[in-house]
């Protein structure tokens, strides 16, 4: 998409400290979970920095308030499989602004019905017959004086998603911070704030096996793009790419990416409600179900595991939960 | 019970402030959470006092833990239908004794589970065939050395639970709390925590009208007893009574009671899901939905809702959230 996104500037002609500055009065600091249960299925100290008490019920709310603060359009248009969507409805909304978002009709109903709520216009994608590229470059050219903006790809975003990296390493000193990968915007606001910690602390992804572009691409060296959006259970994580930023930022800033199988999404999600009292969506299970795949790797450290974000249609919800 | 439970004398006899001082540093901070959808369903301004991430899951570690560290006993035996239960385990095993809990047969797997986990002994009674007393009381004769205490009808279970009520007391001015009741502990803590704040914010309570046997004591103006545990969802009101030192505070304290139709309760769970990224008990739902079941009452108000607890069977849990 970046051929016509919104051309925010290399990462570092932007005063990203500034914009995370002007970001956290936007949101609300995270919340940081401890469960013994968690941490005798895991054999490691397991710290959640759970993000589904946001405004909108993920970590989105923090890079979409960095663009509606930044961005001088009226009009920002963005494709969303749903939390990215309402975060930015919102930020526009609080700050006077529109938003249109263009969503796959396979989205969550809860998500959908979350944009509208904030405020936002929804377009619904086919998006096995139609790309939401396309979908969004009709809408631009109908919208000559909107913003189109990435909920990844984007250097605001990620000053925004850095303040959770803020928040971690400012109250914790873990051996190790595991993120769920979709765009890669996170990690990648997770590895500046790092840098502005003065940390060397591992940051690993992970990434649904049905999704691995990432995965791929760090092998490979070069951004290796999906053709059609996987049918995973992780809807924050179905974009076909890494951001072509977040690939120049996770290439040399990520340790590694945990793979995930379906099953083991659904084993973590279900290890969140019964050791932690959580409800995490599937793409937030991605952390812990990572932590559990590689046990080894993390035996008896400090792990930050991040949870995403909560949102998740119900029936799917007690669909996971009753499939154990 | 209260003719065999351990004496710790007229609550103004003990220091109250100490206790809960001494507490403190043994519980996590409540997690306030906000949401928008849950004030647009209520229609006020809604704050969660959520204790579904204390160490056990409820705010029983409160009261439990000051029982652990001011009685003299190493061995401590209580009935309960499972949070405190668990509570009382793990306040046990942090200060060196021993914890046998009664539960009902009944009681959810999860949380016989978790009084296991900690450590802790679990006798069932089947409760349609013998009272949890008459069963407490055969323990107590077989362990002359332990002191039998009540998870509700008790000083020190007060005055931890206290801890709550400063809490949001400091944090918030709210117009009104809603609190469930079961054997009336929490509420007694609200009570002795306003009371310590200097407030006369109104604390209403909410009581499943299957188990309404508060409602009804306070109604009569004697304390009512039931003569079975009703079947509600609710496991942590199912107690035949409130206690007589609760009774006599929340008699004088309480400002009235909801009684609340066990669908409301199921409603409220839901709501607590999808409106607030919220996995919270059935128990603990009861707050929201005396919120919804008296909506006049406290339009755009600001109320601070105690959400109790976060322990349910993941089966139970499913079949609530699909019920809708």
């Amino acid at each position: 998409m970046d051929d016509f996104l919104e051309d925010t500037g290399p990462i570092d002609l932007v005063d990203t400290d500034a914009v995370a500055r002007a970001v956290v009065p936007e949101v609300r600091p995270t919340t940081f979970v401890r469960a013994e249960a968690l941490d005798a299925a895991a054999g490691a100290e397991v710290i959640l920095a759970v993000e589904a008490f946001q405004p909108t019920g993920s970590f989105k709310d923090r890079g979409a308030a960095a663009l509606a603060l930044h961005l001088p359009a009226e009009h920002l248009l963005c494709a969303s499989s749903g939390n990215f969507g309402a975060a930015l409805a919102r930020a526009c909304r609080r700050h006077g602004k529109r938003a249109t978002v263009v969503m796959p009709a396979a989205s969550s109903k809860v998500k959908i019905a979350a944009v509208e709520r904030q405020g936002g216009s929804v377009e619904l994608v086919d998006t096995q017959k139609m790309s939401r590229k396309a979908r969004l470059l009709r809408l631009a050219e109908a919208h000559p004086e909107a913003a189109v903006v990435s909920p990844y790809d984007d250097t605001y975003v990620i000053a925004g998603n850095s303040t959770l990296g803020d928040e971690i390493f400012a109250a914790h000193a873990p051996d190790a911070v595991l993120v769920p990968v979709g765009g890669g915007g996170l990690a990648s606001g997770l590895v500046h704030a790092r840098a502005r910690a003065g940390k060397k602390t591992p940051i690993i992804g992970a990434e649904p096996l049905l999704a691995n572009d990432a995965a791929r691409s760090l092998r490979a060296g070069v951004l290796v793009r999906d053709e059609k959006e996987a049918d995973t259970l992780c809807d924050g994580a179905r974009t076909l790419s890494l951001g072509q930023r977040n690939f120049a930022i996770l290439r040399r800033g990520l340790e590694r990416i945990v793979e995930i199988a379906e099953d083991g999404v659904a084993a973590a999600l279900r290890l969140c409600f019964s050791a932690a009292n959580l409800k995490v969506e599937p793409t937030a299970a991605l952390s812990v179900a990572a932590l559990l795949a590689d046990r080894a790797a993390f035996a008896q450290k400090r792990v930050v595991c991040v949870v995403s974000g909560g949102n998740v249609d119900p029936s799917l919800y007690a669909r996971l939960l009753s499939a154990a």
